[in-house]
């Protein structure tokens, strides 16, 4: 059936949805949640079927929401539109759901419709659901990781030795890779590193680099930079690098539900795709998160190391403590004046030292001897400083100092109530207020942390400085720090 | 925080969902997918957040979806807007997806949760994966059948027998309900019986049952048909017998999942939630479904009687032939005047003899004796008919002849192409012709079938027409006809 545009510039950010009249529904014989083929004069689409009973939608036409337009290129016009067929993948899910083990070509038929937009949420909510109820055996891990390689982008670099690192876990202010990447690309060995957004926290690295310089660059550019620095520091999310991955991330918040395999596939999906064969993964221990038992972090450590090697990747794995932010600053101009300090031999210490020592384990992955000398050399002597400069121009930045950095113009100091010593940080609490605050979209906003755990505090000490360019937010977040507990208490 | 309602016209038919504007997304950290608590006046609604980054909802607003105005029973005005908290309804169903038997207080909270639309559409979804993934014991069977009749409306009736029938699969045509409740209330037993209607076949009971009076009706009013008929034949989904099996059937739909636990639970709430103690359940055989191993037809028939007997009632469960429709009328008007004449003893001898054989069975069940001839007796007498009549006046109708009733106008008879014997009829094919054409809601709409499986037909003989009340519609149905393989089959 042909249909007029109507573009209702909704945004779903996730499925892709129309609107349909009553009665065209009818005459298709279409019931709200069903799939259609939205054929467009260049792509076609599969959406999910709403359907209007009001004046929104008049006969003979078909409401687009933001994403269909987007993904079909169309605003305005004519489409075809047609029940979609029930799909192939769907009787895989359903096999998944059954605790049968899926096969490679399955795997990929999945992975497939999933990147073509062909299953909706609640189909892909099954497909999540079956891999965490049933678990996948670690062939299964390997077909799901190259099939999501296999049907996203790649970074050809055509380099015999490429080192990557991955932080699992969000803990504010992490932003090792800002210091890490420069420590080890200036010691002459390729990083290609590809970082995400913040989905729950205050900054992702790519927010925080994003303060110094552009973080999002198509496949060939990236290319250029890489060759030209050995390294990069850019937003993987920009190159699709695992589009397939992105969108089970979407289907997994609900219930916050992270399936082992899916999630060991993601992580090292975006490795493969940018061809490192290097790789450090830094596990986080005592952030609350559920990868917290002895027994369940040694199982999943030893899964990376396994993966690994059926990708061809060498993988050390190490555990931190999570239990407190690393560095002072939290939020994306606060951290990247932490990250620029350290680079120039004056910022936090945790973040430094914490730093040095990936820095060093990739550089022994690589072969390097006195590796965590080598790594705090470079550093020190300011070498790494000036890749990162190097890096900053690549990427097109120009601001290189701590000082050319702009944080948020209202602030508050936060004091602490009593004296005592720090017993408790919170980091969910600490994320929280600096999102509140305008984080990680107003760069400046955030919080900068006087103290860590352990220290001693007096009565009248600031505890922290929040930070954002909107006092009305400032006072929503300042009202949060009051509530339900404290971000810091002793 | 505040906002400003506008009212979006948009039917879900399902979900209830809201559109915020980015920027007050922002403030209350609100990310696209979240769930939001809107209080309005009287009540508070649990929504899905859509984020807009258009004009279409300017900050201070939100725009909401039909079933959320009409949950709130608002159409303007502000509403309180906030982030829901994490349910501990979640963690159950996150239990459930790891293989955890639920207790009889987390699958009560879970359904508390549905019938009061604080789960979204993927929540629910996690839990249908759960039940199917890892099956329901009978326990956890008995405990949800329980929580969805303690969580929607039930009919107090005080009698010592109440007789209820149920009907599994949709075989096009199979209008048994309609023969079997008067032919049962004419030998004075209580048989309250509440219907579907169609979702995916022409028509469910209910639709057919409209063509001759009203189906829906307040708890109080069929209270008052019970009492003057003995019985009723209404609709069950508009009086919320059981609200929350209404919700989990739509997200079973993607995958058309039968987790065997809600499946039990789904048509053994309702038939509780009437007082019912002696129950027939019909299992039609050959239909295509999943139930068609007798492995698992047997599987499924003793649970039906454990389950029963949980509950105390009696259940009696037969299998009958399913691969192809029941009468010749299919579409609500035309199964309505096979219905009146098999009850004036001039419809189709399958329709009658499949109800007499029912009728028998509960009327045996009931402690009648000689049971099978008796509701012959009550049938062929014109008792039963005289007893629909009664029916159709309570439910406030004055059809009661077939004459009466109007068929579509738009009339094509589909001819034989060649002579042969009839191999196979196509029950989905044939639904979907009568729904092309109209069916359930144009109710003239439908087939009437002329041939059955081995009959010989010659080339040139009417094998079916196809009725509706639209030109157009009957032309999409005609070109059906002709596509995907036919109907009828020789």
């Amino acid at each position: 059936m042909r249909l007029r545009i109507k573009e209702l510039n909704y945004r779903t950010e996730g499925p892709l949805i129309c609107v349909l009249n009553k009665k065209d529904a009818q005459n298709l014989d279409i019931h709200a949640s069903d799939r259609v083929v939205i054929k467009g004069n260049k792509k076609e689409a599969i959406a999910v079927a709403d359907i209007n009973d009001g004046d929104i939608i008049k006969e003979g036409h078909i409401g687009i929401f933001y994403e269909v337009a987007n993904y079909l290129g169309l605003e305005k016009g004519h489409v075809e539109v047609q029940l979609a067929k029930k799909l192939e993948s769907l009787w895989f899910i359903r096999n998944k759901l059954e605790g049968k083990k899926l096969s490679k070509e399955q795997i990929n038929e999945i992975v497939k419709d999933i990147v073509e937009n062909r299953l909706n949420e609640a189909e892909m909510t099954y497909f999540v659901a079956g891999c965490f109820s049933h678990g996948m055996n670690m062939e299964e891990t390997y077909d799901l990781t190259k099939a999501i390689v296999d049907h996203g982008s790649r970074l050809e670099l055509n380099k015999k030795i490429i080192l990557d690192k991955h932080c699992a876990g969000g803990i504010p202010g992490n932003r090792t890779t800002m210091i890490v990447v420069p420590i080890v690309a200036a010691a002459g060995f390729c990083i290609p590193k590809t970082s995400s957004r913040a989905i729950t926290s205050a900054a992702g690295t790519s927010d925080t680099m994003e303060v110094l310089c552009n973080v999002s660059f198509p496949i060939k550019k990236i290319k250029e930079i890489v060759k030209k620095t050995n390294c990069c520091l850019i937003w993987g999310g920009g190159v699709d690098l695992a589009a397939a991955d992105d969108r089970l991330i979407k289907v997994r918040r609900p219930l916050s539900l992270d399936p082992e395999g899916l999630l060991l596939a993601s992580i090292m999906a975006k490795k493969n795709a940018v061809g490192a064969n290097h790789v450090l993964i830094d596990l986080p221990i005592g952030t609350g998160s559920k990868f917290e038992t002895p027994e369940k972090i040694k199982v999943l450590k030893n899964k990376f190391i396994k993966l690994g090697k059926m990708l061809g990747m060498k993988v050390t794995v190490i555990l931190t403590d999570g239990r407190q932010p690393i560095g002072n600053g939290i939020g994306p101009a606060l951290e990247a004046i932490d990250v620029l300090n350290v680079l120039q031999n004056k910022g936090p210490n945790d973040l430094k030292e914490k730093s040095v020592y990936m820095a060093g384990l990739l550089l022994k992955m690589a072969g390097v001897k006195d590796s965590m000398r080598k790594a705090r050399d470079i550093l020190e002597s300011g070498l790494a400083y000036e890749k990162m400069k190097e890096i900053i121009k690549a990427q097109n930045g120009n601001i290189f100092t701590a000082e050319q950095i702009v944080v948020g113009k209202f602030i508050k100091d936060i004091i602490a109530k009593k004296s005592g010593k720090v017993k408790e940080i919170n980091n969910k609490k600490i994320s929280k207020i600096c999102r509140i605050a305008g984080a990680p979209i107003d760069k400046g906003a955030g919080i900068y942390l006087y103290v860590h755990l352990k220290d001693n505090v007096k009565k009248g000490d600031k505890l922290f400085t929040v930070y954002s360019n909107s006092k009305k937010r400032l006072d929503y977040a300042l009202r949060l720090v009051e509530d339900d507990g404290p971000a810091v208490s002793f």
